[in-house]
């Protein structure tokens, strides 16, 4: 099957060549992983480094309420930051505003993000307001990660089992504002070393799991009745809607009968593939290779 | 004099209020001051972190040559952090654009990025795209500054001198765009610990001098034929133009004789007036308590 790359993925790679000319052994992870992972002068810990915007019209309408915006606009990078298996510390928040009666507005969407910080026991430390014509909210996160224990996307292995968490294709009309981000079991896998590759579900198994395959070079098989699918979801669907913020993650065959004895959350895991030699290309059983495209 | 708050100020302090109830002592700075200073679980030195953005029709127009906007986009976090005395280590940047005809256009804008952080030895490591109708890039930068070292806005004394690095009122038409931060010179500032209190002059001395005084719960006396004006300036337009990006900081009595013995940059330091009790209030010589506002 043909490899498709997003527009989006293209133009970020363009990009960001300026940027990947100079490297640097205190980078761990930068452009092409769920996060940035930089090693601390300290060598204790790894620090974890995200940001991550919602726009209106976009990730959410003018009909959504502010609070869920708020909740929706942290969610989506400490989804991010499960999936380096980082602990969130600290979050900036950036808001772009019309007016001034559109920011009395947003005083709810502060306590949206509030209200989930401090579930996950992380501070908000600062931010700034602009005036833009078109609302939108960015979330920069700061966090920790066992040094070198981060998995990337890019250590995935030909013969590795392709897992993700909880079903897939249930996002719309409301869990993409009210999705638990997966940070327990991120954390957990990365800190047992049973992900040997990890990103997060935003844009769709579709365009996701190419992602993941790309950065370890390596290709795929996935099952579509396998899938774990949410209730009236296809596997169409829960292949290709997006917006899911589950876990996707690949484990050493040596691994799996373990994860599967140890695994403690009430959240499920499901196999769904197999990671193939990069020659053999990406096999979805039909399925067609897209997801969400902010340039499409 | 009687004191104004900005109305991006006021917005600020009331949607910040469901942060500021719980406090860390894992963090020295939060809102308030020009970055969040974080203590790092090492003690060896304190981690600072800042976002910002610049939009289409407020930072910069449609005119402006990418090359700058993407120069200004890390220029102005930057400034924050020689405000902070720290050193830049590693940035995200977002990009909000409409479409790939504008995003085309924004490679240049990566170049800007690109050649001013590798002339402050700074790496950038992630960031993503997103879709808006109105062009924005928001900067997040992470630096590191001995642990305790930096100054933040609020350590300001009843005495202490106030000086300001660099000449005012001269930002427009091209400087904005492409100003040097201050960061060697905040740098020193803070290794030595001349400031008791330090902020950039992004919005203008007529609103920035206040959040210092403010913050630190003094007043103050600025003496108008003092001020260190740019060619054509009047005392007027170098009190309250805004997106001057040179340093303001105060200085104890005992240290400023050592302080003009000391300083070693090309840039000039000059002493515009002190601090005062906080029951004296605000005196200008007759200027406005104006700068740049958003929501004005």
């Amino acid at each position: 099957m043909k490899k498709v790359t997003s527009s989006e993925d293209q133009w970020i790679e363009r990009w960001t060549t300026p940027f990947l000319r100079r490297k640097n052994k205190g980078i761990r992870y930068a452009f092409g992983h769920d996060c940035a992972v930089l090693r601390s002068p300290s060598k204790r810990y790894d620090l974890v480094f995200k940001t991550d915007a919602v726009v209106e019209g976009v990730h959410f309408t003018p009909s959504t309420p502010p609070t869920w915006i708020g909740r929706k606009a942290l969610a989506r990078p400490l989804s991010d930051l499960a999936a380096a298996g980082a602990i969130p510390k600290a979050a900036l928040v950036t808001v772009g505003c019309r007016d001034s009666t559109q920011a009395r507005r947003l005083q709810k969407a502060y306590c949206g993000i509030a209200a989930l910080a401090k579930k996950f026991n992380l501070h908000v430390v600062g931010g700034e307001t602009v005036r833009t014509r078109q609302l939108f909210l960015s979330v920069s996160l700061l966090g920790e990660v066992a040094p070198g224990y981060s998995p990337g996307r890019s250590g995935g292995k030909p013969g590795d089992h392709l897992f993700v968490t909880g079903k897939l294709g249930g996002s719309w009309p409301r869990r993409h504002l009210t999705f638990n981000p997966r940070l327990a079991e991120g954390q957990w896998l990365v800190r047992h070393r049973f992900s040997s590759a990890m990103l997060d579900l935003s844009d769709g198994l579709g365009v996701d799991l190419p992602r993941l395959a790309r950065a370890s070079r390596v290709g795929f098989q996935i099952d579509p009745i396998k899938l774990p699918r949410a209730a009236k979801a296809t596997p169409r669907m829960a292949f290709t809607r997006g917006e899911d913020y589950e876990l996707l993650f690949s484990v050493p065959p040596r691994h799996v009968a373990l994860l599967r004895k140890k695994w403690p959350f009430p959240t499920s895991i499901t196999e769904i593939g197999r990671l193939l030699p990069e020659s053999r290309g990406f096999h979805t059983g039909g399925l067609p290779l897209q997801g969400y495209d902010h340039f499409r």
